[in-house]
């Protein structure tokens, strides 16, 4: 039986890794590095130098592998991205044949439970595989950090959501935080800015990061401007805000 | 001015740590350490061991101090929680000015930003210090590594909240995933359990972890009386579960 770590290796910073992490990569024997084509963002050289640096253990390999793409023909969301999943799981099961790994690891954005695939990949394994997963810093805390702010006001609760979900049904009623991720549309412009707070940052916790904050009516038009110089400059970007009323 | 260094640490397993997190604390000149009494809760010799076994710059001196306790006599929650700050920041500002350190680092449990109140009671210093947050691993994503399940189903939102919310309001509208925490009272007993699923630990990260997960229905009795049993071994407990219907 394979044993998969996926390991949660934080949002870019190098030193976001945490020494359990750090462990579980010099426990496999296989690491999987997917290459994503031309995008700058598919950051492998970034997952390559974290391996470079951390890993000791001689007998631990690094094999690249190309990760399919979304089919755009496939109808529906859902559909599109269950198709995906199992041409990864393909690719996946494949490489580890080939390359004969006992303990293989996935190095995961981030952290592996939040806004990721690698577990429900890791699910169409046949036979299954046995799964450890290694917590990582997600973009919440890397953005949290970088304003030095809480996620919640004393005691009260907060969401954490998608930038489609919040132009789809607006401000959800009984919470006055939200955390909003996955959003390539600056949808709080979909909100009436009165009341609102918004703390922002885009590449948080790498050396690109850039972060703003003040009231959603003023500070909203600053990150459309500010997001789209910075996506233009670099070729991808990726963002996540707080919204507080 | 001081420049305090608010370092995550993690939820109990000294390998939570991030690099980030040990380099911080070898920047220190000073690491304060709480000090709760005869509680097992505190937790202050699995402080000192972190720190034992990271810090290596001869120059960071650990102090400790007594922590505060809430006055009960205090009317109100929220009146109460504020004294308590005012009460802290006075203890932090006196150990500082008596053991005079310059970059002054403090080791909060999981992360900063989450239900903590580190970053509220630095913000009563005078004069303000300059204030560094170093993310770390939190107790949700050391459950959810436990379990190794993801927070969130594909796309869609969850909610962040405590145990007295759940009690006071049920579940809320428009949400189907709850993280719940701070609950000494094993609140989903409040819920109708038709439907839902619980996934549930205590201690999670550490040595002594437990883990339960399934129908609310049957699991929730099970999860009652292994955390009342658990209490009574260990003195004191945390745990945290999430709620998917
Ligand atoms: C597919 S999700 C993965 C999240 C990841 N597992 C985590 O723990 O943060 C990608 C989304 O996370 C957020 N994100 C991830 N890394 C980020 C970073 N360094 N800066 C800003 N946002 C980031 C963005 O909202 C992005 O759309
Ligand atoms: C004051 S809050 C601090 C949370 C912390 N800052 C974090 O990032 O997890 C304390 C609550 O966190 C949860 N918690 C913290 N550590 C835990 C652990 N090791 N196991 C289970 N729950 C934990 C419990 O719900 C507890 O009531």
């Amino acid at each position: 039986m394979t044993h998969l770590l996926l390991i949660g290796i934080g949002t870019g910073n190098p030193e976001h890794l945490t020494l359990q992490a750090i462990r579980a990569l010099n426990r496999a024997d296989l690491v999987l590095i997917p290459r994503k084509g031309a995008d700058k963002a598919d950051l492998a050289d970034l997952r390559r130098a974290i391996c470079a640096e951390v890993i000791t253990n001689p007998a631990t390999r690094l094999v690249e592998f190309d990760l399919p793409t979304r089919d755009p023909a496939t109808p529906g969301y859902i559909a599109r991205v269950n198709d995906w999943h199992d041409a990864i799981a393909t690719v996946w099961a494949e490489t580890i044949a080939r390359e004969g790994g006992q303990i293989v690891a996935l190095l995961v954005w981030g952290d592996p439970s939040l806004y990721d695939s690698t577990l429900r990949i890791a699910a169409r394994l046949e036979p299954a595989p046995r799964i450890t997963v290694i917590p990582g810093i997600t973009s919440m805390q890397a953005l949290t950090a970088a304003h030095a702010i809480p996620l919640n006001a004393l005691a009260a609760p907060f969401l954490v959501t998608t930038g489609r979900q919040l132009r789809d049904h607006g401000w959800p009623a009984g919470v006055d935080t939200l955390v909003v991720m996955l959003d390539g549309e600056c949808s709080f412009q979909s909100l009436p800015p009165e009341g609102v707070t918004i703390w922002w940052g885009a590449y948080v916790g790498m050396a690109e990061e850039i972060i703003r904050h003040g009231p959603l009516g003023t500070t909203g038009p600053d990150i459309i401007t500010t997001r789209a110089a910075a996506r233009a400059a670099h070729g991808w970007i990726m963002d996540i805000y707080i919204l507080r009323r």
